[in-house]
């Protein structure tokens, strides 16, 4: 149980109401108890809180709360979660080597790392402080994992990847495969390009579970700092992304495309290989890009189409039989 | 080799010809022995196993099998399969923990379940009776597993979650990732949400291949009873899906979503989040829902549309570039 | 560092230039230092190789290097790339049985196989020669790897498959998976079919970071010879590929599909079950295929269009909005 006054002194915010009042976990609205904290993110969600049994609650300034202890956030969502680091942390596995794991001789692994049980971690691999690999993680050669990283477990690196610090891989991640590039071979068969490139990570990305990355052909594969990365999507090789992009689940991106800081891919949408995708650019769920986007841009559809431009065609396609019909009728005038 | 009278007794089917042929296996009816028994869902197969060389064969009541011996089945497919499961049986791996896996001293592992080599169970996990994990396979802390359930190689179990009984989770999935909910920092980067939800699956829920299924944010995402899940779907945080629900592969759900029982997402389609999908509704594959669907409705197309109304439209689509040229004829006529 | 001479003797290539001249690395011509090989595709890439360090280049026949040393190629990328196996050679792993693996003492693992740390060979398991496991790879009972085999880091090879010589598998894959064909049971739930069928993968087969590929119903699923399968592939039961096929991420085929050699299906592609698709049939990226396509024919869009149909109807969809108008007009005109 925490006094809410620690909370709100830890966590920078203002209080108002019983500073005594202690919270002991976080919930919804709908299924708090009395020792829950809860957080309303605008006005609109205030009736649940009133019908709560919550006592106390993030919530915006100026909202009227009926009277719960309030701690006051220019950004509720944001810091309700910064509390439940706070009352609910992950406890962090220790740190050491597990016996189960095998790690080469020449690795170079920081005393305060953890490395789970039937972890692999190879020749020359480094791993920085305070990073955690979880059960079945493998490091192939030369990999290097920053300080705070989080590797989930089953996780692949290959590729001598370099990851910076903070990095954040799900259980199932595959960083590093070989791209699939591939030409003719002279028996009329197919023959993959021998990749050598690598993939770098900055910082603070997060790559979501069974998402795969692949390594570079000559030059790297890149992700750029405070990007988050959904479940099963696809990088491939020569990809270079920019900083606090988002893409969203099942997404792919071809190889050797390029999007700008920030950009944003929706679910399940594809890009082609060998385009730019400007700063800002966003792209639609499903969508299917095969042209540059410019900054700021956003498109939808296969093939993509700019946002007013897809809706008012979508919109005037549930006409299109009617038209058929009624084209027929002034033909028939016509003839 | 096993009697047909025996089999008809034991699956409580009716037999039709010689009780004392013996069969040894299962096969299509073009790849069948003398001694394989095989099925026919309908007259219309009945060519084929008449050319087959088959002597026994599950069929539906009143179906001409020309003299093959035949157990008479209301569900031809379901009662051949319930045969298959008779005469090649899976073999049950043994019982007990294999000296290569790593199971915490707190873990409480069923006497009859069967721990695979290099598997990895956390503390406080709870393994039920029968129930198998296969090689690799890891539980987080606080994992409970029903009875009868099996874990396949390399799957992962996180967040505390809680399997039912007679669960099947296949090669690589993951239950109780963290979901992909987002909000901003105060320098202008995007931070995640701190997730301490649990993913709960009902009993006889069946998850494919690296098929992925977020813990949710506070409360939990909820698999219903009976669901069956194909190979890389993707299933967000706080999902909420009901019983006998069919979900095929590399479909998506976003987070918050809740459905129905008896749901069908055919492959490859995508629900966003914070949707309500009614009982028995329907969504053809590649299909892009971003809006509720009442109870029985069937929907395609990105962006959805009832199934008639989509079927109609593409149809009249073909007739576009044609249309065109007709209504410049038409104000050519006009002017 | 290698003699010019001695490597285009080795790749059996024309040398113009200085065979005395020492390449130690390979790189994009952006990328390149002095001692770097790099190539060009066509003469749309020689400024830039002018513009670059390197001093030798693999190019085609004909085309002018400015002075470069020059492998002449009659297909430079292919070429480069074999050169490239040549300078940056990928260390095989040392032969033999890591003592962190389980190995079932009736498995047949040929001496001169590597079974890299953590790995699990079931019984009655044959590896052929030179084959290599990396950390994690699971094979269940009864599987059979060829010569010169790669299976990445955590792939899963169940249902008794059968993998031929080169074959490549990518970190994650998962081969033998049970398939998702379903019945009803008698209580009105769900019951899967028992797979007893194999997955058999042809020579020089590539497989994709975390694809699938589910074993057959009865008889097998089968990938044919040279086929390559990029990431997050999914392969249904009862699917049989050609030979020298090309499917690219996201891609997932049903059932029962038969593939012809020389296939094409683009990202993100979704092919129904119990279709034939002819030889040299190509589908475009996000295309939804539910339709039979003829040898050499080329499809995009969900449903399935011809190519030309498709870009035609595409084209004149975006002149919809502006129809409705021009319609509507000519009415008014009319009345």
């Amino acid at each position: 149980m925490t006094r809410l006054a620690e909370l709100a002194a830890q966590l920078g915010l203002t209080l108002e109401g019983d500073a005594e009042l202690r919270v002991g976990g976080v919930a919804s609205l709908e299924d708090a108890g009395e020792d829950d904290l809860v957080f309303v993110r605008s006005e609109q969600f205030v009736p649940a809180l009133l019908a709560s049994r919550a006592r106390a609650v993030v919530a915006p300034v100026g909202i009227d709360v009926g009277g719960r202890s309030a701690l006051r956030s220019p950004d509720a969502g944001r810091d309700f979660y910064r509390a439940v680091r706070v009352l609910v942390p992950t406890p962090a596995p220790k740190p050491g080597v597990h016996p189960s794991a095998v790690v080469d001789p020449s690795a170079d692994v920081h005393p305060t790392a953890s490395i789970g049980p039937t972890c692999v971690v190879g020749p020359r691999v480094q791993v920085g402080a305070r990073s955690v690999l979880y059960p079945g993680a493998v490091l192939y050669d030369g990999v290097r994992v920053g300080d705070d990283c989080e590797l989930g477990a089953r996780c692949v690196v290959a590729a001598a990847s370099v990851l910076g610090d903070r990095v954040f891989l799900q259980p199932g991640v595959v960083v590093g495969g070989q791209g699939f590039g591939l030409t003719g071979d002279e028996e009329g068969g197919l023959v993959r390009a021998h990749d050598v490139g690598r993939v770098r990570i900055g910082d603070d990305v997060e790559i979501g579970a069974n998402s795969t990355i692949d390594r570079g052909t000559l030059s790297d594969t890149v992700i750029g700092a405070g990007t988050k990365i959904d479940n099963h999507v696809q990088i491939a090789h020569n990809c270079v992304l920019g900083e606090h992009c988002i893409v969203v689940a099942q997404t792919g991106i071809g190889g050797s495309t390029h999007l700008g800081d920030r950009v944003v891919l929706m679910a399940q949408s594809g890009i082609a290989g060998h385009l730019v995708l400007g700063e800002g650019a966003f792209v639609g769920a499903q969508a299917g890009v095969h042209k540059d986007i410019a900054a700021g841009e956003r498109v939808f559809g296969t093939p993509q189409r700019p946002n007013k431009d897809w809706a008012r065609e979508m919109a005037a396609l549930t006409h299109l039989p009617e038209l058929l019909r009624r084209v027929r009728a002034l033909e028939r005038e016509d003839e």
